[in-house]
């Protein structure tokens, strides 16, 4: 692993890099992709007024996971982190670990003290859910049956000391 | 009163409505009225694929209260009230419980099995809390301290059947 250099200034091919490092994650489906694109489009339109910020993970140039997140609306210092991807190729190699790591800095930096998270109940992300906890988040809510019958909400927190 | 017409075509006059109605309900701050008359632009400019529908309850052509809501994405079948905002001087004339059941009628139609609703654990939200529970919603999750420190997010839903 070379080293990895972190990017926040965001540019108009990253619409794309997110999409396929959404896709070949295997976790979203094509409506996600397209929403996780459309985010960067939006970033890219309306700047920081957007209330997304970007944190990408390059090695080498190449975009290799990256994370989207915010400032809560009408919220005093909460953030919601909106996505986190790693290209699937890199798993258990940290890297996921490291770019939360480096994402809870910058929200530090803002003033923020706490993050949310949320992801689904089905099994297919005990691993996500596996590896919030792995980076000090805590279930703090259960919606039921919000994405579907049976697939539930889960919301993670992290306070920020 | 009046018999109530209902309306779900927005137009430009309606962000202005909708910035009274914030105001002179004393529920929300200048930022959150912003929010709010944002809602309706952006449902202006990008339609129904802006993910916001609108209900807007007249008197004799004055809008008297209004509800947004939409589809809740990445979900099957929930949807989220983002607003609801009745005239401040109609309180307790049944307006806001009938608004509430016009918009479920108009999700039930569109599909919807379940309608999230969201508010502040502050004392002054009280009678709000105790209007949702009237309308047949139920405390789901709190998130704590979500809005500020002792200011928490309450979460509650009502199941269409």
């Amino acid at each position: 692993m070379n080293a990895i250099d972190y990017r926040e200034e965001v540019s108009a091919q990253d619409a794309q890099a997110v999409r396929r490092l959404a896709e070949e994650s295997g976790m979203f489906n094509s409506d996600e992709a397209d929403i996780a694109a459309e985010l960067v489009d939006e970033r890219l339109a309306k700047g920081l007024a957007s209330g997304y910020r970007f944190l990408f993970a390059e090695e080498a140039g190449t975009v290799q996971g990256y994370t989207a997140y915010g400032h809560t609306p009408c919220t005093r210092s909460s953030f919601d982190l909106y996505w986190i991807i790693v290209d699937s190729r890199l798993k258990g190699r940290g890297l996921g670990t490291k770019l939360m790591a480096e994402t809870e800095k910058r929200v530090r930096d803002l003033g923020g003290t706490r993050i949310y998270v949320e992801t689904s109940s089905r099994e297919e992300y005990e691993p996500t859910r596996g590896f919030y906890v792995h980076c000090g988040y805590r279930l703090e809510a259960v919606l039921q049956d919000f994405y579907a019958p049976g697939d539930s909400l889960h919301i993670y927190v992290k306070e920020l000391t």
